[in-house]
C-alpha cells in the first residue's frame, strides 16, 4: 500500500507517494513565510491534495528540519518561520486530513533512511549519512536501524571536533567538522580571507545572488579559484577525519555523503572526501564504502514516506495513542 | 543460576563467580607466557577448577584483549604471548571443560557491559564507557545492547581524532585521543620533553620500575609537577573532546569512564573530564553524566560472566552449532 511522504523545508514542501519503494507522483509549493505552524499544516493538507488526497495511501510521513519527538512534536524549527515554539505537526496534520496516520522525523534521519532502504546505502547494517550542504548535518544506522539516541537528537556529525581549539563553527564552538566543510561557514571563510587581501572568485560569484551557492563553488574550484581550492582541501580533510572518527566508534560498512554542497561537486568530490578518510582510519584495511547519495532531492520525501510505513501505530497517530 | 566470569589480560588471569549480580567467589593466576593459546586454555581451566569447577555454573563467560568474532574465535592478540593468529578459545575452552557453554567477547565491551548492568552506567539507554589506561579503550551502549560494529571492532575511541594533525599515536596516526590521554603516549612524551631538557618528577619517579606506571603519574601531579601537570591537562581536554563528539553523534546520556590511570587519579579527574566535555558540549544543556567506573578491577571478569548469561545458546556452544 502507498504511503506519503513530505519533505519539509524552509523554502520548499515537496511531497511524493510512494508505493512499493517507487515515486508513483510528486507535488510541491513554497513554504509559507506567514501562518507559522498552522501555515505550515495547511500547505501540507495542500500538497496532500494534489497529490490524489490522503483517503488513497494508508498513512503519511514528514520529514522536518528540527528535532523531533518521538509523539511528532516538533521542536523549536529556526528554518521555519515562526516556528519558535515546539508544535505537535503529527497530530495537527492528522486531523486536518480526517485521521490520517502521521509519522514525523528529523529531515536528516528520514533522508538516510531512503539512502539505506532505496539509495546508495542499500544492504548496509551499520551506516552514517551525511548531508553537506549550508550546514553538515547527519544520522547513524546501526544493526539496520536508525539510532536516535536519548532525546531523538542524535546525528549532529557536524558539530563533531576533528579540531580542538580550531576555527570557530557558526554554532559558537570550535573546531567541529561544520566550522570547515558547511557552506555558510567557508563562506563566512572566504569573505574574511577577502577583507584580509586574499580576494577569491567566490566573492565575485556570490555578488549576484547576494550568496556563495553550491554552483558558485562547482564553477569557482573548476577554474582553480586558490581560496576555493584550499577551502573544499580543508573541507575534505575534515570530512574526512570525521569519517575516521565514525568507523573507529562504531565500526560502520558504508557512509553515505549527500546534500546540496556535494550533489553538486559531484562524485569526484566523494571519491576524494572517501581517500581522506582512508588515510586516518585506524584500521587501514577496514571494507569501508564512501558513496555519494543515490536519490538527490527526492531522498528527503521518500524517506518520510518510508518512516510512515515503518512507524509502528501508536507513532502514526498520536492523537489516539493518548486518549 | 550463576555463571563463571573470566577477565584474560596480559599478565593474569581473573576469574569471578556471579550470581543474581553479586560476587560470590574469586580466583586469578598469572598469563602463562609459554604454550601461547592452549596453555591459555589450561590456565582458564584451572582457575575455573579453583572456583568449584565448571558443573556448578550454568556457563562461563571469557573477556579477551582482542577482537572477537560471534563465534568465540579471537583475533591477533598482542598482548597475549604467542597469540599470534585467530584462534577459536570459546570452543577450546568449552571442550576442556566438559561441554560448558562459553561465550567469548572483547575485554572493553565486557566491561562496560559490567558497568551498564551492574555499576556506573545501570539505568543508562545509549552509554560509551571509556577506559584510560596503557591505552584508552572504549565500548559504545546504544538503545540499551553494546554495539559491535559491523566487523565486532566498534568503540575504539582512543583512535578518534580529535586535533588532526596532531601528535603521533602509538597506532602511527596522529591527533588520536590516545596520543594526549594514554599513559604509554603520556610516558613518552614525557621523555622527549626530558630529552629536550624539561625534566619530570615522572622520569624520576620511573627510574626504579623502567616504566612510570599510574600511580606515579597521581604522585607527580599531587606534587604539582608541571610536566605532569601539562600532560594531565591535555588528556583532559582530549578526553573531553571525544566525550562531546561521542555525544553529538549518538546523544548519549551517560559516560563511564575507568581503566587503571582513571581509576588511580579518582573521581577529581572524571570530574575534570565531565568539565571539559561540557565546555565543549554542542548542546549546552544537555542531560549527561561523566562518571567515574564503578567496578574497578572485578568489572572485567563481572562482565564476561554477564555476556555468558545474556548470549543465545548458540553462541555458547560454537561447536555444537556447527555441526
Amino acid at each position: 500500500m502507498a504511503h506519503i511522504g513530505i519533505d519539509l523545508g524552509g523554502t520548499k514542501i515537496y511531497g511524493v507517494v510512494l508505493d512499493h519503494g517507487r515515486v508513483v507522483g510528486e507535488a510541491k509549493r513554497k513554504t509559507p513565510v506567514r501562518g507559522g505552524p498552522l501555515g505550515v499544516v495547511d500547505a501540507i493538507a495542500e500538497v496532500v491534495e494534489q497529490l490524489g488526497g490522503g483517503a488513497a495511501v494508508s498513512g503519511l510521513g514528514i520529514g522536518a528540519p528540527a528535532a523531533v519527538d518521538p509523539d511528532g512534536v516538533v521542536r523549536k524549527a529556526p528554518n521555519l518561520p515562526g516556528w519558535d515554539e515546539p508544535f505537535p505537526l503529527g497530530e495537527a496534520v492528522s486531523e486536518s486530513l480526517d485521521g490520517l496516520p502521521v509519522a514525523v522525523d528529523n529531515d536528516v534521519n528520514v533522508g538516510t533512511l531512503a539512502e539505506l532502504r532505496l539509495g546508495a546505502g542499500q544492504g548496509a547494517a551499520n551506516l552514517v549519512g551525511i548531508f553537506v550542504g549550508t550546514g553538515v548535518g547527519g544520522a547513524v544506522v546501526l544493526d539496520g536501524e536508525v539510532r536516535r539516541g536519548t532525546t531523538g537528537v542524535a546525528g549532529e556529525i557536524g558539530h563533531m571536533i576533528v579540531r580542538l581549539g580550531g576555527r570557530r563553527c557558526g554554532c559558537g564552538s570550535r573546531g567541529h567538522v561544520e566550522a570547515y566543510a558547511g557552506r555558510w561557514s567557508m563562506e563566512k571563510r572566504a569573505r574574511k580571507l577577502a577583507a584580509n587581501g586574499r580576494d577569491s572568485l567566490l566573492l565575485e560569484l556570490g555578488r549576484q545572488r547576494g550568496r556563495i551557492t553550491s554552483s558558485a563553488f562547482a564553477k569557482a574550484l573548476s577554474d582553480d579559484d586558490p581560496v576555493t581550492v584550499e577551502l573544499l582541501d580543508e573541507a575534505v580533510a575534515s570530512l574526512g577525519a570525521v569519517i575516521a572518527s565514525c568507523v573507529a566508534l562504531l565500526d560502520l560498512d558504508t557512509v553515505v555523503v549527500g546534500g546540496g554542497l556535494a550533489d553538486r561537486l559531484g562524485p569526484q568530490f566523494v571519491a576524494r572526501i572517501e581517500g581522506a578518510a582512508r588515510d586516518e582510519l585506524f584500521i587501514k584495511d577496514a571494507a569501508l564504502k564512501v558513496l555519494p547519495a543515490a536519490l538527490g532531492d527526492q531522498g528527503g520525501a521518500m524517506g518520510a514516506a518510508l518512516v510512515a510505513a515503518e512507524a509502528p501505530e501508536q507513532v502514526l497517530q498520536p492523537a489516539q495513542a493518548r486518549q
